[in-house]
């Protein structure tokens, strides 16, 4: 049954592999759903109307895989892909479940560590190339600590910095054409990670060796679980021009890592996310990394992988009403940004300018009418 | 009675005006100590040993004194500050009291108001330079929303750039030799503020027009409140060459501001804080951004400012011990950092190296132990 | 223009006084409205729709007033509410502003304050009597430390309770039929407050002399300020025939103490507030403690209130719609609760029995789909 | 090496046998230490100078074992604690882990469920009682929801009432003599657990049909996690008779469970609480609800377990010199508290005595000296 919220490839609608094929496992309980075979989870992404899929290099191919049993996976693979219409726009490497990482990844104290996880990276890099992806994510779920006395911050920094320069030129020498999202979160499955928020990101990049390559990938519920606003997060990365890929689903603020559907928590954080995606004319994926509650078989996996495509297009929709509702257009008074350029006339201008405080203070804004009437745009009541 | 935390002129601890001056007013409650006069306020500063004051226009001038009355104010404080011994190494504007910022100063939609933060700024320097500061702090309060319907975020931070590039032209137009420290919060008195993280003016400068005179002022609570991990936020400032200044208080994590005296609220984080700071060798002020509890008088004024001044110096008295000692240094594993130089070879021998993952995720840590002697360094039983 | 949305008396919607003459000021700036007689107040909620006031004994008589004064403002106010068909319903007492209480009321070390704290109480006791509440809450904002180390958090329970049994004795022995609602929040004007939860209250509750006077009156904001889900809080209280009053506004967790208009951070908590008290049957009144953006002014504080309500109608009417969904009720499984009572044949029965785990892990639960299915009617799609 | 700080068995340090054995598990990785016997963590524990070893009926026998193999593995776990002098103060049951009870155990929609999870509790109840605890924890980790929509709350609380009221029973039938410890969670592993906090308990038991059999078991991370303020927690329980055991361990606030070394996020708030339960002269077990580290191997774990128990006699130390520090009992100005008793006189002359407020906000507090004195104790500079 087809209506105006089902999702079209032109969409740009993806999942992680892992999302689908969570078995919800948790803390403190074991998994409640069978092992979901990669190649099934993209029939089922196709059934449910998704574009994409993306991966880490051990949700399709187990670490101790031989190079043969690589091969076939990924073939098979590939041809699910390519039988279902399914697209691989991003690839990522799992550098936080295995044992060896338990320090850190890039940032680990033991070289060795270090080494190996590059050169994990790297094969993950391969692969995600193999599948056609362009966009690569490092989250380094892994790089942090639990006491502060294992290493000065400052030097985690520099061997991240390091390790993403090398992967830069990898993927220049292979002619990959990579483009890195960095992936930023507060803490869990570390007490702290570094690199907290989006904007840590956005503030190493211009620090590398090849900052054009590399942009970031902003979660949804990362920002949340510190309690910032997430529009706010991806506005400054869209507008510094490096907004390359998007993790939406949803969060509590201040609890652990929820990964609900998106809009889930709060549709109207939601809303803003989307009515900013769409009003800048964002184009790459959107992209869900989240996964069904752990009540749920696979047939609840598939209502919730329906559920995050249509709850973006409702808002979608009235993003758009937003846009054209006179009554609130009439209340927006944003007028762009004029800038206002530095010279001796300028300086003397504006020092010999008086001001009226109460004046400034008197102009109606209005912001509660306007608030009330978005409010009233997502309760769909106008 | 003077002892080895008895503040010195060297440890650069200084307070702002408004810190000690604080009338313990609150959302739900009126003021509870009288007015203390800058005069009297640069007195008890030096009384307890403090070696800077620091201050925000309003703070000293009101926002209507006339010209004259304006100089007659400043003549006073800078004999008080001359008489006192007591330097005035930063200043600050008020862009948040005055109800013509209720909807933002730089990035207010009212381009009036925009143009009367600027000049408003260009004052506050003025009055800066006169009192021979040379590091300007800009803490935009207003500079946010209770709804995000009223502007798009990306536009706001389009007006925050133009206005900096814009001051940073007036310092150097006027030879003042600023250097400017941007300091973030996360919400509060807005419902959320744009560049709510230390990080996010981290991202921003290097798309300024002046980036080299541009830093951060970190705040403690204000990181706290976000639940982040201050020493990671200034690692990455130090690490970047923009830890122009440091506001130092306590806080704790997820709550309103309560700029707590230094140590007050976790002892512990502001250890690894002071630790870090002494250990890079921060040359700059170290700024207390807070203020004495409701319930004192300006006797507990006092207490709270010598307070904050003998914590840091416990702690970092503290962090030299941990330096020296001998069973947490044999602990302590981090060797640096040594970058992987990428070339072909180094390519080849790193995808051809076999890497034993169990070997990896064996080799003794010891992280608990190493933590807990940390505990106990802190603590003072070792 | 009315519409199903316009409040009516029946839906029993009262605002403090105290929130729509809130002028603005906050711990950063200044006010930004100017005084609105409380007489103009009972006018401004008569037209938006209210049906009652509630008030702070100092929002209608100030501290210094001569009983002369007292009686004439009193006396005013009752004629303007008798005027504009506004009810007085709920009374309570500020013992949080003057600086007498800075160490709390009737937890604070000085007898002498905990004595006039209970004076003033009684004070407003009759002036709320005299205008014909029968509600008296109270708020304990400076019952709290900044440092435990102040007195034990043991005896300051102690002395909130006698200090309650004693307001209890003085409602009966004036005959003025109050039932008490105790209200709760965890931080924010003292760095933590005792009694931290709505739940705290329902502990303490049975502990007093006179425990079936006493109820409780939780707030969204406090709750959702420590992250906690409000309608479960309200749900115990309810279940436990305690939930005597409500204060309904909105707020982001882990955050200052924002006072939102209701449902204008969430609305899909929100609409599980309303849709628990519409579905239990709650009568009491719907009282807003809020008030309207710093950004506003008295046409704000007007649209501020008049979202309150039909907000609240809106998600009401939501409520009733998800009641009669046939789809959505299709998948509600809940069947109530059918006490297991305890004898030695039902144990014998019980551990007797073979549970199939298999077979109870897999019953189909469908939340995800339920979840998304009431999304959907929250948004107004279904 | 033997100091003042050495545990010994009348200090009552327990550790939970899934403490010991935590194996490194968390939702990004996989274990990272072997299975330990608990045979063998019984030796650890004594080993440490552990006194008591609780446990959950699973941490032992396996939820799949046949009688003949749950009495061997029961006997060689009594023999290895009899072998090695600890006891086995406590018990709890798992109702967690297992696909059977992800909507809940006893708050379920099943009524199958519900029936099992009482079925399988009594069995841990008969196994406590066989190995001697007289505490009976019930910790509902999966009694919650993702969404409300699942069921009504007050449901739900009936349901779990029902749930105690029977145990309470079996316990009094078979002559067990426990006493039930409630354990409260606000979060994780459900999105909102119902009970969120100790408080709820303390509300909910005065409706139980044993209430004198049951307590609360109050957990440090627990209440932290919601940013509330442990110590005044267990104030609660204990003025309320009811604080039957304790879970000590750390956490920093508005985050994912860390469940870390006691004292090692936040060493202030553990000296209040050591301070608390030494004060009043609490005589339970001091149980540790903690895991080492991901990072650590067995060595690491007996370190956080040293860890644990000799930070709590550190700061037991610590207190027993706050209560001697003459500066600081002179600026203790509690003075316990004094019942105001109700009586038409009393009430009279309340109502007629001249307060002058301005008196009661002027004396003197010195809560900041006090508290950064008790600063100075806990960092053992005094």
């Amino acid at each position: 049954m087809s209506d105006q919220y089902t999702p079209r490839p032109q969409d740009k609608f993806s999942f992680g592999l892992w999302t689908v094929c969570n078995r919800g496992r948790d803390p403190f309980g074991d998994v409640v759903r069978p092992r979901l075979d990669p190649v099934d989870a993209v029939k089922m992404l196709a059934e449910v109307g998704a574009w994409g899929v993306n991966l880490h290099d051990n949700d399709l191919v187990p670490i101790d895989a031989t190079p043969s049993e690589r091969d076939k996976i990924v073939r098979d693979f590939q041809q699910a892909c390519d039988a279902n219409g399914i697209v691989v726009p991003m690839a990522t490497v799992n550098l936080f479940y295995d044992a060896a990482f338990r320090d850190g990844a890039f940032t680990a104290n033991d070289p060795d560590v270090r080494a190996y996880a590059l050169q994990k990276t790297m094969r993950a890099m391969d692969l995600g190339a193999e599948l056609g992806a362009r966009i690569f994510v490092l989250w380094g779920g892994r790089e942090g600590t639990e006491t502060d006395a294992c290493r000065r911050a400052d030097i985690a920094i520099k061997r991240l910095r390091d390790a993403i320069d090398f992967l830069c030129e990898y993927s220049i020498d292979r002619k990959y054409g990579f483009r890195f999202a960095l992936e930023a979160k507060p803490n869990e499955p570390r007490g702290d990670i570094y690199m907290a928020t989006t904007a840590a990101y956005l503030g190493l990049i211009p620090t590398l060796a090849h900052p054009v390559m590399v942009g970031v990938n902003p979660e949804v519920a990362h920002e949340h679980m510190a309690g910032l606003n997430f529009t706010h997060a991806i506005a400054q990365a869209w507008e510094a021009g490096k907004l390359f890929h998007i993790d939406l689903n949803d969060q509590v603020p201040g609890r652990y890592d929820q990964d609900f559907r998106f809009g889930a928590a709060n549709p109207r954080a939601a809303f803003f996310i989307v009515k900013f995606l769409e009003d800048v004319g964002y184009d790459g994926s959107r992209h869900f990394d989240a996964h069904a509650y752990r009540t749920e078989d696979y047939c609840g996996v598939e209502d919730f992988a329906r559920g995050c495509m249509r709850t973006y297009l409702i808002l979608k929709e009235r993003a758009a009403r937003w846009n054209t509702d006179a009554e609130i257009q009439a209340l927006v008074q944003e007028a762009g940004h004029t800038k206002m350029q530095y010279s001796a006339p300028a300086r003397e201008a504006l020092l010999n300018r008086n001001f009226d405080r109460i004046a400034l203070a008197s102009k109606e804004l209005a912001y509660e009418r306007l608030d009330q009437l978005t409010t009233e745009v997502i309760l769909g009541v106008r």
